[in-house]
């Protein structure tokens, strides 16, 4: 059985928006055993769109289209299926309740165009969205199926990780390609390559990195009949691997290396703070990103200026004066200073020079120091990430939890 | 004239790389004024490449490949060409030489492999390849063209920005295609269109508008001769657009709202700082993130308990017993207490519930209260933004962006 998969977006051919969506379609294909051979992509044109689904049509079993769901007359995804399977669009009132539903609840002002969300091809039923207005669609007609998708990613991935991919390993007769991803974090991707090379020469279950942001995932993939054996074929090639990079493997699927960190001080009983200059508040966001992370993390100071980290940390000036702000005395200050301020058991600092270009004090842009005080002790490291502010802020904060988390073991 | 994008390899099927190659080349595509019109993605399988090119030819003007020049079996893209095109492949010896040096050069092994890389369509020439081994084509027969460039990003994007743009931009004889991108907040996509819709029935320039997170993008776009030609034709519509959407138009074409902010202030000299709970940070690392922001952003406090809110920013104890900590009163005293502590002339507060869940005193998931302290006065929004942690923190944080933006004007 195999799958076309049609984006749709004149945006996508401009080029203003990189078609993260169809990665992440034939990603979630290839888990369930479906073979996508081809791919088109067509602006908000009708005549094109239809085309396009109609060669789909003629050479795929399942056609999954993404974008073009939303209320604007260029939106005309419905149009181009409900015309590629020469079936009539008509009127939904459950979802047009629904829509007008989630409108009242925010406090948004209806407008008809919003109507056009609730039309939907005679044979096609609704998927519920759980994150927009504009409900996903499952047309069957003629032996094909037609699945569509909205386009913005955080109505798109939920509804393709979720009732999208039941209906696909469904359609798939059984077979499944079933995965888990170890993530790694504090190593590379050439030397997790380096510790796990006899191990990547298997093909059911595979074993496979992919190098994400100073992190690797490790795909172990394996076809079976269920998941549940798929998952036994899985477990042994799993434990050689976690055996091998020990504490850098930090968890499993889609947890983040600051969920790991939060839950695994939630199961110590142990709290945390924050002090951050370059970062600005990213370590804090990212740690409260976690569901339940009020249990653990008491607060955080973003302390821009060497005023606010006199001030407000206890970093003495004379430290300031001698050393700069960026330097490991004021990252080792800094630490303390949130651990007492926030009466957390465990505090992490960061200072540096997110540029661009060097600070005032002559501390070339790249370079931070990230401080961590535990429970009985306190410790500091020193690093030089290159060039770019998203790219030092990001780094900087990764850093600072692969860090915890080595220190947590 | 019109050119359509073949995306070449398996991994791109897969979904384990992201096409962000294929986004480049439209972007290109649309300055030299080729429209775009298709986009397909085959892998590499020769018989399904040569079908997708053969369609291209049959539509396009130009046809434009990516990936599969590389050295290997799998690399297909010179055989399906020439098969297109039907045009025999010819062994380059000036070709050979040019790869057999360059691996001299580098100390490389020569593998005989390699010498696929010599081959092309006997009515291609060379586009060189600064940055690796496989250079690229360009191939015209029958008053077609077909441009063949490897996939490897730091060999396409030199290749396709500089050797193919020029040959583009000839081809199209001088026409360009221009856009300009205005940013606007506080407005949802279909009162944006309600307020413009008279404006997007013209052709050049073209009004369009793109739905972002708590943003609309409105692309202004024209064809002409020249750049600056293309600008004069815009220009009255972005006036027009201007004066409709008032300050909901917070910038142009790159910057984001938190950079809009951020350089206001610097021109009024003013200063800020945030007092953030559900947010955690967010709001901070969003201000931070632009370049030079350390002239505006004075410091922020994450304040995740009811102690810190007290003991940081003298939110008193009868006001969050009384009101709880998701209230009015409360966002009202963080702001204060920010603007004190970090001694800003203005400050934001963000208290609210991102859940799951109610909070321990019964308010509901997604309550959120933003408050704004300015330099004379301050003032408190509610807002209830449904459900999920990630949803709500993100539109928080853009909410008290948007509010902050209008207060400046």
């Amino acid at each position: 059985m195999n799958a076309e998969i049609v984006s749709v977006g004149t945006e996508l051919l401009l080029g203003t928006t990189v078609d993260t969506n169809a990665a992440f379609m034939g990603e979630i294909l290839a888990e369930c055993g479906l073979a996508c051979t081809h791919r088109q992509t067509v602006g908000d044109n009708l005549e094109r769109l239809t085309a396009a689904l109609r060669l789909a049509l003629s050479r795929a079993d399942v056609v999954i289209t993404i974008g073009g769901l939303g209320p604007t007359q260029d939106d005309l995804t419905r149009d181009g299926i409900a015309a590629a399977l020469e079936n009539p669009l008509v009127h939904d009132s459950q979802v047009e309740a629904s829509i007008r539903a989630t409108f009242e609840a925010r406090g948004l002002r209806w407008v008809d165009s919003n109507a056009r969300q609730a039309m939907r091809p005679e044979c096609g039923e609704i998927i519920a969205n759980a994150h927009g207005t504009a409900p996903g669609l499952v047309c069957r007609k003629g032996g094909k199926v037609v699945l569509a998708l909205p386009g913005p990613p955080r109505e798109f991935n939920p509804m393709a990780s979720g009732g999208v991919k039941g209906i696909l390993a469904s359609l798939s007769g059984g077979q499944v390609i079933h995965s888990r991803i170890l993530r790694v974090c504090g190593l590379g991707e050439s030397r997790v390559e380096e510790l796990t090379l006899d191990l990547m020469a298997g093909s059911n279950p595979s074993l496979a990195p992919y190098a994400k942001t100073m992190e690797v995932h490790l795909r172990l993939t394996a076809a079976a009949g269920s998941v549940e054996e798929a998952e036994r074929l899985i477990e042994p090639l799993e434990k050689q691997v976690r055996e091998r990079l020990g504490w850098h493997v930090y968890g499993l699927n889609e947890i983040s290396l600051e969920a790991a960190v939060v839950h695994r001080m939630a199961e110590k009983g142990e709290t945390l703070s924050v002090a951050e200059s370059c970062t600005g508040g990213l370590l804090g966001a990212r740690l409260t990103s976690v569901p339940g992370s009020s249990r653990v993390f008491t607060g955080g100071l973003i302390a821009y200026s060497k005023a606010i980290k006199h001030s407000e940390l206890e970093v003495s000036p004379e430290v300031l004066r001698e050393h700069t702000a960026v330097s490991e005395p004021v990252a080792i200050e800094m630490c303390l200073g949130s651990a007492k301020k926030f009466g957390s058991d465990w505090a992490l600092s960061i200072t540096g020079v997110a540029g661009p270009g060097p600070d005032d004090d002559g501390n070339p842009e790249g370079l931070v120091f990230i401080g961590l005080k535990g429970p009985e002790s306190e410790m500091v490291a020193r690093h030089q990430l290159g060039k770019g502010r998203e790219n030092i802020r990001t780094r900087a904060a990764q850093l600072a939890l692969t860090l915890l988390w080595q220190k947590l073991q």
